[in-house]
């Protein structure tokens, strides 16, 4: 698993991509153009084509099973096929694209049937999503949203031993691009009693890590905190989209709804676990007089190598933005660091009760927010539950997001002599 | 659309028969014995084999489509059909199986091949969940539930405006008679500050009616509270298992999670609003002094006719009953006029943002308790919070579920001059 960062692809445009280079082969849900969804790769600008490369009979062995399986409609039977044949799957594939491959011309001659442009493919949700659960991991996230409601006292007494998080939709879970549309429900306007019915008007994005479950478990078993990386597929950018004034009014004593259930956006490709290995990093140390982890929840590996260095941001487009030809603007730049549980240990308590998790299932981290303001996730922190607008480098302001607004994601992973690995766009526009 | 109470069926066991009379004809999936999944209805003490009529040419027009779509290995497809679909079938096949039915001799010829025995036939849940939604419209619940907690101020104040719900996890959605593993998680001990793990010590059951989507929308769109019912395919019996140990300690301030994910019963048949159009009723009226309902919630045919006179029982048999061959006992009587919203009302409201509601959704209507004791839907509110044991007639004591407790849940509509339908059972042993 060990990452080769000199390696270069015969394909120009893998060589110093920001986000799919050799090293990333992130797996996906393509239309080619005139074709049918099947999985690929992307590599570069271009995406591989896995069902054309099956039915060619480029791989061999566990790979070729792997590539088949991959080259369905959705992933959701190859997440199920486990690490093994993932792995088996990449090592073919890096063969195949690397500077020096006796198979070079023969792909070549294959052209874009085999090796379309990104750009003429429609991408589609990576997989059919069974369940849909968003945590709460974010720390920072947790602090700054718990004190604009109890300022004394922002984070609830289970914060620290609880990875927090509550079940989602997964009907409306849709691959960057899709348009999002301002929901309409109930709000209490201030000091009223009675609530009012409309548009949400304090529509908000949240920075969030996806992440995609492979193998399953039974109904009734546990994951083991030590197995419970080999029932994760992948990762991906997610934005859970919320309205904050219809959740303050409705959140009560269940939880959110209506305030998130329109819409949560995904990046298409799957990351994988291999590409991401350079960027293991230890959890952060838990700061001075934090309880330890309960014992289902601890595991000396996954403490010294469970977290991710992996750099997330948020970019806003208004429509005046696009009008003008200006480029999106950075709101924030945050990490993965700032999880307060490893993903290894989100499983492990998802399932410890029993739960069963099915290959397809997607998990969010969470808002994502750093310590200060230029890191935070969501504008409910940046504009302090709207009470300070966010001045914009164009003149405009905002407080909440305005229609025609596009919030982009990005993440990526790069350090010292390494290759780059990046996770593409997640994208969404309001209407 | 109007029920014929005097048809009798030449299936001896239909008449009379407790749940499955001709005038109800749920449906449900099931396998005959050596046989794959396949769609079915069920009637007195038989299940009428779809795939075996279709195959043999029962049915004409657009009840031979409807029943095409229906004899398949789960009823999604014939859920998105909608209404008109379903109502050809239900009029077809009543003719089929009334007495004088011009077809008997030739049904009767097929025997067992068409109508096995229901003993012998394993059943399967209905539809595959895309998603699972558990409502909190039971008012007496909500108060009893909120008095523990807050003594002073039960219900909170966005209660009498908006039908409260959240999401819940579709792939634990079990069929009756699945045992239940009694979960592990995390508790707070009274006055502990540390939590501890192990198994649930405060399981419970809830008792909860099941709605099953039938036609959808699409994400964005809402659906109308007069067109509401359309999107109903049908109801069922639903178990809302809870380890209320577990939910103290995690619910806050996402909602319930571990505390609710490990299993959902439901009974197998979906029994539809034809059968249960005489027990239509008027809304209960609102305590003077509640507000009315916002106008996306308001329908002057809904308030007159949206509601349901379901009886609802809950019996519990522990292992010592059976040992000692004694029929489970009623813990409580409940009926689904103490829902404070209809049904109409959870679909208009769940999809009134842009929610995506599928064919095969699931709803729950949350904890249907009666005002008094004998009504209580849940072992939190019969024991007052587990201060308050139940003593049962053999001697055994509860304050919630020890291992080896089965409970049953059933419902029924009965009325002067009414033909009785049933919805069966939903039964689940705790491991």
């Amino acid at each position: 698993m060990t990452q080769n960062d000199n390696r270069r692809s015969w394909i120009a445009s893998a060589n110093e991509h920001p986000d799919f280079p050799l090293q990333n082969l992130p797996l996906g849900i393509f239309s080619p153009v005139g074709g049918t969804p099947r999985g690929g790769v992307a590599i570069g600008e271009q995406v591989f084509d896995l069902k054309v490369a099956t039915t060619t009979g480029l791989f061999e062995g566990e790979a070729a099973d792997a590539a088949r399986v991959a080259a369905g409609e959705d992933l959701n039977a190859f997440f199920a096929l486990g690490a093994n044949a993932r792995r088996a799957l990449r090592r073919q594939l890096q063969d195949l694209l690397a500077e020096g491959s006796p198979a070079q011309a023969r792909l070549e001659a294959l052209g874009a049937e085999l090796l379309p442009a990104a750009a003429d493919c429609q991408l589609h949700l990576p997989a059919r999503i069974g369940d849909y659960t968003d945590f709460y991991v974010g720390i920072h996230h947790a602090n700054n949203v718990g004190r604009l409601f109890r300022p004394d006292n922002p984070l609830l007494p289970n914060y620290k031993y609880v990875p927090i998080g509550y079940h989602g939709r997964a009907s409306t879970v849709c691959v960057s691009g899709t348009p999002v549309h301002r929901p309409n429900g109930q709000t209490l306007p201030p000091g009223a009693e009675v609530p009012n019915f409309g548009p949400s008007k304090r529509l908000d994005y949240e920075l969030e890590l996806g992440i995609w479950i492979g193998q399953g478990n039974a109904m009734g078993d546990a994951i083991a905190i030590g197995e419970a990386e080999q029932h994760i597929a992948g990762y991906c950018l997610l934005n859970d989209w919320s309205a904050r004034d219809l959740q303050a009014w409705e959140y009560q004593p269940l939880g959110p709804f209506l305030a998130k259930n329109f819409a949560t956006s995904v990046s298409p490709w799957v990351v994988t676990a291999e590409a991401l290995e350079p960027f293991r990093t230890a959890q952060p140390a838990r700061p001075e007089g934090d309880p330890q982890p309960l014992p289902y929840l601890l595991d000396a590996n996954d403490q010294a190598r469970g977290a991710f260095d992996i750099q997330l941001e948020v970019l806003l487009q208004t429509a005046a933005m696009r009008e003008r030809g200006q480029q999106p603007q950075r709101l924030a730049l945050s990490n993965t660091q700032h999880m307060y549980w490893t993903v290894a240990q989100l499983v492990a308590h998802h399932a410890v009760g029993g739960c069963k998790l099915q290959p397809g299932d997607l998990f969010g981290s969470g808002t994502l927010s750093g310590p200060e303001a230029d890191a935070f996730g969501s504008l409910l922190e940046t504009t302090f539950g709207g009470k300070q607008p966010l001045s914009l480098a164009n003149g405009e302001q905002r407080t909440f997001l305005e229609s025609g607004d596009e919030v982009i994601l990005r993440a990526w992973c790069e350090g010292e002599g390494r290759v780059r690995i990046g996770f593409g766009e997640c994208r969404g526009r309001v209407l």
